[in-house]
């Protein structure tokens, strides 16, 4: 392959789809270790041939979900396993848990943007080695809604902090490194269309991301609250004032790792309850159960059709 | 804490020893939704029964570890099972994993603040429902080590950020709150006798806790590198100058967590490697794996100690 003997010679251009560090050229293997795959320049080939046609990277916060998800997609795509085969994890699952669906990469990213991001370093070197062309990554997941009605779809646009401030704010050797935190207008479009299509109620919108479920979203029933309900509530309608949509715990890493990178990114979270009028699951566990599958079947379709797509070209 | 008592309310007399959320106090039913336990006060003797007898909480990032350490455990302490039965996990493991191994509480934190900030709001939660009395939290875990051999036990003293102040800075509703991220020096002393005893080398310093692994430690190798080896080198120095010896992503957040409801705590990381001298791990898989189980080891001995002393009392 041309690109393959490419990277071998060390004299010719060599460089990165995606991956920003000149220093990955040099190095020989690559230990990839919270996901438990190593990457070998020697065996290059094998890299390429198991994760080269990769289109799609969906991860969301549960080992569970992500599981369900993984087998709805190879149901949906009819990618069938010899008789006496299923279904089974990549590479090592103490920390994370992979799976491959066909062109389809699928993992659970765990809780908070410090796990998202190790994940995304270490999937998007994997991809990058893999020569996969044209990946989307989409978070999947779960979030509180705010003046949505429960069950929305909610697409982000940017991802803010409790400022409002659409960055990641990342400490990095001493410094203070600030990032962008914006999804992919395109992307979250054509979600859209597949939401529509579906009859999923949607909204794009911003995305208030914290560092903790309790505290930092204004719960009242965390084993530490330092706050009032009216300074809750204030806080809520500052967040809606401002376009937020929903809360949750890593849009605003993800969005911002990808923007980076420039790597196509979405981020689709089904609200649960309106945080405006209360914390507590109101609907019955049928209701939640039908909502928790909503990004699901949104992104099945969203898949298909752009493969159909593809496949039309 | 004055605030406390006044929140705790007029008339009635009840009280949390280490809970600081007066709101709770008026919960029929608390759903700690992501370790998969519900409390209910109607059945407050079923959490008692089941959690009240618990003296240690020791977490650790990966589940294959902490799942581990939960059968070494029941094997040092000699807690058998009914033929036919095995040790199981607690609740749901969708998230976190949870064993329940006679008084010792054992769970896997995932990776980052965020992650294990979940937990300890769940779990502190949990065992004040229980009454479950003088609670020791311990984290357990690998690291990377900032002038120390190998090998070496880190006992932290306090948990700094990359501008060397021992604080947790979190963002609650629209504001910041710092709070001292400090380990308790009674409990740090008990461990470190219990690893002269086993023959672990260790040392008492500071730890730097980090919101990635790649980019906010200085590793060369992820999927974005925008400093020189220089610059990696220079924080490096600057960290070892500052008392730090070591280096991992969870530890402020405990401390801080613990040190504000006035627990017991203690982190216990091993270092893999001495990052002054590079990022690659040199040592064989056998010796890794061997400093990989001193953590265990330790604590082992030190929860052993802490039970004898008990029963003689």
């Amino acid at each position: 392959m041309a690109s393959d003997s490419g990277l071998a010679a060390a004299s010719s251009p060599r460089h990165f789809q995606h991956v920003s560090n000149a220093n990955l050229l040099d190095l020989k293997t690559d230990v990839l270790f919270h996901i438990g795959f190593t990457h070998s320049v020697e065996d290059k080939q094998l890299t390429v041939s198991l994760f080269g046609d990769v289109k799609f990277f969906v991860t969301g916060g549960s080992s569970e979900r992500m599981k369900h998800f993984a087998h709805h997609v190879a149901r949906e795509l009819q990618i069938g396993a010899p008789f006496g085969y299923a279904l089974s994890p990549i590479g090592s699952t103490s920390r994370y848990v992979l799976y491959k669906v066909g062109s389809v990469l699928i993992a659970n990213h765990g809780m908070g943007v410090p796990s998202v991001s190790i994940l995304l370093h270490e999937v998007t070197k994997l991809l990058e080695y893999a020569e996969a062309q044209d990946v989307v990554y989409i978070r999947m997941g779960t979030s509180g809604g705010v003046g949505v009605e429960p069950g929305t779809v909610v697409l982000t646009s940017e991802a803010v902090n409790n400022k409002m401030e659409p960055v990641l704010e990342a400490a990095i050797l001493g410094k203070r490194v600030l990032r962008p935190a914006i999804c992919s207008r395109d992307v979250s479009e054509d979600i859209a269309r597949a939401a529509e299509q579906v009859g999923a109620p949607f909204v794009i919108g911003r995305t208030l991301t914290c560092d903790d479920f309790y505290e930092a979203q204004g719960r009242l029933d965390g084993a530490i609250c330092e706050y009032t309900l009216q300074d809750k509530i204030e806080f809520l309608a500052y967040c809606a004032e401002n376009g937020v949509k929903n809360i949750e715990m890593e849009a605003r890493g993800f969005a911002a790792f990808c923007h980076r990178l420039n790597i196509p990114v979405a981020v689709v979270c089904v609200t649960l309850l309106n945080r405006l009028l209360g914390d507590q699951l109101l609907s019955s566990p049928e209701t939640l159960q039908s909502y928790e599958e909503r990004p699901a079947l949104v992104l099945m379709h969203y898949i298909k059709t752009k493969l159909e797509a593809k496949k039309r070209d």
